[in-house]
């Protein structure tokens, strides 16, 4: 079998690889730092040609960083699937908190620690390794459209855009492709195949003065107390959101999505849950698969924040100035963005808070969802079979948002599934000694090649 | 008259007395500064013993700054008073905003420019030389007990010791003094009978966790969510404190109080109102009497500030692990204030938010209230006809919270009315470039000279 090949290839050249990967993450690529993103995104061009491939930098159109798009044909393939990564970073954050500088990727006790290594980098050097691969041993079964987002971490502007506006540039791809890393140690995969819908928005009553000496207060309006009461105007003590038709719409979930959130209910879902988020319980004494089913098709409105005035630990006596509250809003298929964000400014409207502006703060998109019984779910197993992991958990839905939305829905209608073991051990993204792991990077490599075979050859 | 030789005495001694003033600004005592407040307090009291006064820093027990405590007792003075004033002061600030530094105390255009020259060393300075001024040419008619105020603006705790544990200390004091600085320019003043209580205080909702990604929202707890419930919880759209038996006991005002609203209403008050705050307007459409009835007999809950994870201009998409809000609660007479702290807790308690907890901030003190016919108003009265100022506004109640409400509760249950021009215009106490008027502070002696002399022979 030609798998075995491929994989032989990968462990001999592997310190190729590896080298390759560190080449990308010591080429710094923080959102905002417009030269690094620049050099970051021709070396991912040319990393993407040397598999084959033709690759370009589409041209950004107002402010932004450059999508990387490529299109590799093979001779025989009859599919065609669109490869989705970041090739963008957060910041490095508090510089002394770093063991390793966080662009030598340097290799400390099997890791290699750098900003961007598992997220997303390393993953996207994998991919490519395993084309490169693949291509040089046994031929890429598939066509491959390549999407590389500079902007994954700002806000994927450039890449909605081009998705939007050419979708004749996917060819006829049919599936959306972003795999994760796979743990060596950790051997358990989830496969998810849908994602929540987002709005991001802001809440903000300025009343336009400076602050005043509280003995003013049974006169004068406190903008705090304003942003309170519309708070509480649009979710109830009980956790139930009042918005008037907030949950109108929702489809209900898939058919067998009850048995796969039975499984992982078996499978110690919640246990997993309690140590992710470092908690004792749930809310409502959720547990069991209501706990899970309300993780995944819940919506929620949700206060990221909220700030006015003085909080020290003295006594300030002041009718604050303005009151700010950021929040966002988790949408399940059904849930239309549009129709939301206009629900919410009219119960603003309605309720006679006129005195508070909203505005889009991030995200104001849909919730994303594809059945259980496609190919890419299908090569995606068959994948992780033939590199002996723990067989799949299915996850009908993930609690999160990702940028798979714009390939799922109109005009591309694409589906989607990804695959991975989902940051376990954690990783560090975003905070300081992010790392990925020596050998999981090259199994991922594997796991990328077969899951191309396998698309290919099912 | 030999209130006019004393007036003639302090104008061929007004160099000097400004000097005296100059000398006390040029001393710094922000609060926090132990040895600066310890510095000031000894030039404090050798200020008082210059008057022929006995005079000392009562020792601080715990933490804390000292009371210079002094008395004056003077041949044939049938009556005492207590002074009251403050050396300490708020820091500095940002120094680049200051056109003359701060401990500088230069004249520039007829101001001394200064930290603490409005509030309130210049008019402590101004006490005293008037104190002296009196007994070089005329005899005081008044014993005067001196307590002097090393933290005002940090809570007063030292003072209030001393109040408590030795009302012998206040001789057979009837009276608190604390006047305020006289405008030459504006010539209006005001006289004020009494002050709101207060309480500072601090709600923390800690879910004792990190942050964790939003998308946990259907199942996990937020803490900014319990806080805005407790807030709603605790007063209403419609600006009701909700409370349980947060408006009992509130007493009626005195008799006589609507009349001094309506002189107060028709000498413009609302006006002066809308411009001492910035704002077009008030709540409820308040307007004339009604609306200063309710800016001095209403009690109020005041969000001073409030906290929550991250409000910056991107989304950033958590759920956070903790919540702040910092209060305050104006109280009018007759609440009290260790009983209305006990409802906040019973409150919370009863509505089931066991996950905020409440902190005293600072202040737990009830208003204070004085009637009109008392023989300080009159000697106040008699000391601004003496001055020609024109004839004072009486403010039943102020909005605001003095330390007078330590004089006038028990066991000292003196009574109090402060006197002054309040501050037109604004002489930027706590800010930059605060001053007091050269010609304001001379006039500012004289006026203490009067109203002791008044006091002693009415």
């Amino acid at each position: 079998m030609s798998l075995e090949k491929v994989f032989r290839r990968i462990d001999s050249d592997r310190d190729e690889y590896i080298q390759r990967c560190q080449e990308l993450l010591r080429q710094p690529s923080v959102s905002g730092d417009r030269e690094d993103v620049y050099r970051c995104a021709k070396m991912v061009r040319d990393m993407i040609m040397e598999t084959g491939a033709q690759a370009e930098l589409v041209p950004v159109e107002g402010e932004g960083n450059p999508v990387v798009y490529g299109k590799l044909l093979s001779l025989g393939a009859h599919r065609t699937i669109t490869a989705y990564q970041m090739y963008d970073t957060q910041p490095v954050g508090e510089l002394d908190k770093w063991t390793s500088p966080p662009f030598e990727a340097k290799i400390l006790e099997g890791k290699i620690v750098a900003r961007g290594a598992i997220n997303s980098k390393g993953t996207l050097v994998a991919e490519l390794m395993a084309i490169k691969a693949l291509r040089e041993v046994a031929g890429v079964p598939v066509n491959i459209v390549f999407t590389f987002d500079g902007e994954e971490e700002i806000g994927s502007w450039q890449l909605r855009r081009l998705l939007k506006e050419h979708p004749e540039k996917m060819l006829k791809a049919e599936a959306e492709w972003c795999p994760s890393t796979f743990s060596t140690a950790h051997r358990d995969t989830r496969i998810i195949l849908g994602g929540k819908g987002c709005i991001d928005l802001q809440l903000v009553c300025d009343h336009s003065r400076g602050p005043i000496h509280s003995s003013c207060a049974p006169v004068v309006e406190n903008p705090a107390w304003r942003l309170v009461w519309t708070l509480e105007s649009m979710r109830g003590e009980d956790g139930r959101i009042t918005i008037d038709g907030f949950y109108d719409n929702i489809k209900d979930p898939e058919p067998g999505d009850r048995e796969l959130l039975e499984k992982l209910a078996e499978a110690g879902e919640e246990e997993k849950m309690k140590m992710q988020w470092g908690v004792k319980g749930f809310m409502h004494s959720l547990h069991g698969v209501n706990l899970i089913h309300a993780y995944m098709f819940e919506p929620t409105l949700t206060i990221n924040g909220f700030q006015s005035g003085y909080v020290g630990p003295a006594a300030y006596t002041i009718n604050p100035a303005w009151a700010k509250a950021n929040m966002d809003i988790r949408l399940v298929p059904g849930m239309d963005a549009d129709d939301v964000w206009d629900k919410v400014k009219a119960h603003l409207k309605r309720r006679g808070f006129t005195d508070v502006e909203v505005n889009l703060n991030g995200w104001k998109a849909n919730a994303h969802r594809s059945p259980a019984d496609t190919r890419i779910v299908a090569a995606h197993r068959a994948a992780i079979k033939d590199l002996s992991f723990n067989e799949s958990l299915i996850y009908p839905m993930s609690g999160g948002t990702s940028p798979s939305m714009y390939y799922t829905a109109p005009p591309l209608r694409m589906v989607s599934a990804s695959s991975g073991s989902d940051g376990m051990p954690p990783h560090f993204a975003h905070a300081p000694n992010e790392w990925i792991g020596v050998e999981e990077f090259i199994t991922t490599v594997k796991m990328c090649t077969a899951f191309l075979w396998e698309y290919g050859n099912l």
